[in-house]
């Protein structure tokens, strides 16, 4: 019997942390740390750090190599798929290895284990698979929190929805319809460039929560080559990026 | 001059609050702890549980009692205006009395300060007032993803894209254009009920994270009635209830 708990840590910093995520971490008999190759390193670097600062007892911690996604795929939800499929292998090969009784494994999610993350479809395919498993998902910081705390705004204008969005869907097909606010993740360009920036204003944020922040608001129209010019050279000084912002139809045009 | 600092407290189990939060209530010269009338006086009495639970130097904690909103107003953003207008002036009569000097005031914000909560607008009403106050947010866990995390779901389908609203806006506009998942707060009855319930699915929670915490999901159409009758059993049992839930569109009908 395997109790898999899905930690979320919040953006990297341990002020993020919950009480919950650190005992969950402390009671864990196995912490799984997958690395995802030499340019996120920093983000190793991190949860590593996290371990050595939230763990009081001795915990088994180890890490191993996730594959790269086929980027190159047309095929995106397919290639996704293949993905994941690898991954649940390879999570079922560190846990026969280093839990071959059973017991607890902790994972360390970035953010929020239900956004825009896939540790609890990766966790179904092994129960799937025919391992007796048990999840648990403790909550965690997301980057869309830790971005309206750094600007000090609300997600939401009063009483009014929120749409959260992909770059990928926002170039696909626009700015949703009907919507006031839109929050972008998982963008590797600069998706909003694909809008009309007339009456919107955006609120973008790097590296959220740690050292490096980075913020930029301001009218759409104005800031975006700013946006863009930061943002290459952030990912060039540090060999990567993790960024997310949220668009605001401005009031006039929302009626 | 004052630092106000609006502290995301989750939604009611000291074991969400996250370290950063702890913090910011320990290093407060004044928490205040504003009180929303008889029925919910089990929330008042969480918010001072979790001040005896975290609270380990000595800091000021004072009570107030906030006004009721006129919820027989027909202009509910003007009503809701009025409202914001007569808290953020209790707000500064509490500091003035209590922080004539200046100093660090702490408002215990349910789930996150951005999600569907007034405290950032109605500090904004002090700036524009003359008072010298910066802002600070210090994110929580919202009830979204005790939500998720309870019914162990991700909040997104795979790389889909989500909408947050209200009750009201459900209500008055039904089921968002294009969404395949809709998450609905702010619901003072079971708006779920005005949608034809073919081809959804639901999940539901209530007191998320309490002792009390109430849990049901399947097929729109089977659990729409039994998420009504609990829901009232509840209310009527606990004198108030604070529920939001998630609806997916079946993957068949999402295409």
């Amino acid at each position: 019997m395997i109790d898999l708990a899905l930690i979320g840590i919040g953006t990297g910093n341990v002020d993020h942390l919950t009480a919950q995520a650190a005992r969950a971490m402390n009671h864990a008999d196995l912490i799984l740390l997958p690395r995802k190759g030499d340019a996120k390193s920093d983000l190793i670097d991190l949860r590593r750090a996290l371990c050595g600062q939230v763990l009081t007892v001795p915990v088994r911690v180890v890490e191993f190599d996730l594959p790269v996604r086929d980027a190159g795929d047309t095929d995106y939800l397919g290639a996704v798929q293949d993905w994941h499929a690898a991954i649940a292998e390879l999570w079922r090969a560190q846990i026969a290895v280093h839990l071959p009784d059973g017991g607890s494994v902790a994972l360390l999610i970035w953010g929020d284990p239900s956004l825009y993350d896939s540790s609890l479809r990766i966790a179904d395919r092994l129960a799937q698979a025919g391992m007796d498993v048990a999840v648990r998902v403790i909550p965690g910081i997301t980057s869309i929190q830790a971005l309206t705390a750094a600007h000090a705004i609300p997600l939401n204008r009063l009483g009014g929805p929120v749409v959260i969005t992909t770059g990928r869907m926002l170039r696909a097909h626009g700015w949703p319809p009907g919507a006031d606010t839109v929050v972008v993740m998982l963008d590797g360009g600069c998706a909003f460039d694909t809008l009309p920036p007339d009456r919107i204003s955006i609120w973008w944020g790097a590296y959220l929560g740690m050292a490096q922040e980075a913020l930029i608001h301001g009218p759409l129209a104005d800031v975006a080559p700013r946006i863009a010019a930061e943002r290459a050279a952030l990912r060039a000084r540090h060999g990567w990026i993790m960024d997310v912002y949220l668009m605001r139809k401005d009031q006039s045009d929302a009626g």
